[in-house]
């Protein structure tokens, strides 16, 4: 019948990446992109000697021999100008951040001091050179490359990107996608369903899947009638990257989606994947157009978009597309069709080992059983009976749980 | 000193939760937050006989009697009213997701199925009763609670929304959180700094760390003047739930803000925690106001944002805030001072199993280390010499790397 296995699918989808161009964004909007440039050093870091601790700058010289009252001087706070300590035998108040005083090189932490009528005196012994200062380019150096190209941007990198003053940066374009559903039986969210109804759902659960990935998908409903399919999805393949199909891939007589793809010149690039669920998955691409018809399943859809849509996109921005999330399975699991399974499954941590326990379904169409579950376990078609202590790759979908 | 263990300081700022009320707004818009109502099935799931391939639909007594050859009387698509198996001899052709026909109790696919002249001959000699039909209820019933109060809502929980007809939804309400940063040493991103300044950096981390949490914090800077530091933060704390300070909480001549909160009639609950980086954090409550300020190096806010911030939140809206995330150290790592280490770490997935490998960092300032980096492993006081295979807590700061 010609099903391929899900390793060859994701093989074929990974071949058939795109680039979608690159912009220039607010820096603070670009958590979660992917940066297209390298980011460099505007300075050394840090730019000046700077003082470490709130304390007093004073000479490592005059202490060696042997002063331990210091005369203050002055003050010198952070965001202000260098000052000089113009006798060596007094010192100068010096705060976190600030420059380090001209003529000092030692701080001495108020901790370790008693002040009294503009003296300080040190409480200690022994100081070493340079102490509680950091010193100017000890991190990085002016022209240091600290970003580099094909970075997924985090929290960390949104930091740099400020400190080194990139208001504006360039990122890759995010794809343009439209999901699609077909499928005369659904009606919308906010309308009551009559009895042979039912209400879409899936082109929502995948437009928060490319939420997760910064996509802002938009949605369309098409009713099956061929000439109304053939106009819209032509329309669509003109305006969009991508094109996500949910239904209409399999057998029935109104499963006209491979059929009206093939009247547009998009090619398809497989039909079916040995795989449960969701094994009536096609792919195709037109030029630079990419469609991923996925089953109408509720979870055929879901697993499939974290499968192969997931690492294409990732593949396709310039990030790290394997996946090496991976779970022990907690419990023997058998499952004798040999196609690969996409097992729902309990996560959890212990001991710093990732735990997979399967939540029993009721059949692949069941939405309901994803709530319990937190992830998909990937068992290998090769293989009916899997023990208890097994690793397998995971597909998760929650973050915080 | 009065320092704080980390334990104790998390204890009490978990002792200090909020709720800020419930909202309802759009289920799509819901992926992250966290639910705030009971989700109910509001029809059985299937919501009637289901058909789950395509085919034909016959009667199961016809079949058991002999016939293998059926003529075709109509067909029922998904989506159209049930229609009725008028002679229980024949059959209907059936569409995935269709109505069972009415007297029919069968459904035989395609695949195992000759159709010639409007005569379905089927290849087989055994039936189940219902096969490949997804029995009305068998998932849930009208009236089960599909998704429970305090959900953080995953793709999952979007589609349940969508298929009940939840198209608004009531989620907790985010926190109002203004961060607040100060320091003369302070400019923007967008202006090149004199030598003795740097740009402001620590907020707009916050911002993004912040936004992974779906709250939209809004930002502000205050010159190091107490009369404006204290007329300003008196009007935030009208207005928000949350403020975060970056800055000035340590010994520094200019560190203002403990002085200024106590002026302001908020109830410090501790100041300096046995921590590095962080040591100078400060927490206090003003009725149902919480302040939070944080330490000015970048690392130190950086962590202590993810450590205490970010199960103060969870724990306020009703998830999941304790910490299961943990990893196993990779190499020996040593640290003489009694106090809590969070070391910069990468983390990596070995059979199911997450390592953590210490990055070489140059003080707790260097933010550009955290680029290299993707956690915090947190090393508890009470050890110095930490041994390759323990394991400790992780706070994570990337969702795919």
């Amino acid at each position: 019948m010609g099903l391929i296995s899900t390793h060859k699918a994701l093989e074929i989808i990974l071949n058939e990446t795109e680039g979608f161009g690159v912009e220039g964004i607010p820096f603070l909007e670009s958590l979660g992109r992917v940066l297209k440039e390298d980011i460099y050093a505007d300075r050394d870091f840090p730019p000046f000697n700077r003082v470490s601790m709130d304390g007093i700058a004073l000479s490592f010289d005059a202490f060696e021999r042997g002063l331990r009252e210091f005369k203050i001087e002055g003050i010198q706070p952070a965001g202000s100008k260098q000052i000089t300590l113009h006798n060596t035998n007094n010192c100068i108040e010096a705060m976190t951040g600030a420059v380090l005083p001209h003529n000092s090189d030692v701080i001495i932490p108020y901790e370790l001091l008693d002040i009294k009528n503009g003296i300080a005196k040190v409480n200690i012994n022994e100081v070493k050179y340079f102490q509680n200062i950091h010193k100017k380019s000890m991190d990085r150096n002016f022209g240091d490359i600290l970003l580099r190209e094909n970075t997924l941007i985090s929290s960390a990198e949104i930091g740099v990107l400020a400190t080194v003053g990139k208001n504006k940066v360039k990122v890759t374009r995010q794809p343009k996608v439209m999901i699609i559903s077909t499928g005369d039986e659904l009606v919308e969210v906010d309308q009551i369903p009559q009895n042979h109804q039912i209400r879409r759902s899936n082109v929502y659960t995948l437009v928060s899947l490319l939420k997760r990935l910064n996509i802002q998908a938009e949605t369309a409903h098409i009713q099956d009638d061929k000439f109304t399919l053939k106009t819209k999805i032509e329309k669509y393949l003109e305006a969009y990257d991508v094109l996500l199909f949910s239904g209409a891939v399999s057998k029935g007589k109104f499963d006209f989606i491979p059929e009206i793809l093939d009247d547009l010149d998009v090619e398809k690039r497989f039909h079916r994947v040995s795989q449960r669920p969701g094994k009536p998955f096609w792919f195709g691409k037109k030029n630079h157009k990419t469609i991923f018809a996925f089953p109408g399943n509720p979870v055929s859809t879901f697993v499939s978009c974290l499968k192969y849509f997931y690492p294409w996109y990732q593949k396709s921005v310039g990030v790290n597309y394997q996946n090496n999330d991976f779970a022990v399975l907690s419990e023997d699991f058998s499952f004798p069709p040999e196609v690969t399974y996409f097992l729902q499954v309990k996560i959890e941590s212990k001991n710093g080992t990732i735990y997979a326990t399967p939540i029993k379904g009721k059949g692949s169409g069941d939405l309901a059983n994803l709530v319990d579950a937190s992830a998909f376990l990937e068992l290998p078609a090769d293989k009916s009976n899997f023990v208890k202590g097994e690793v397998f790759p995971i597909l998760r979908y929650r973050d915080f749980k």
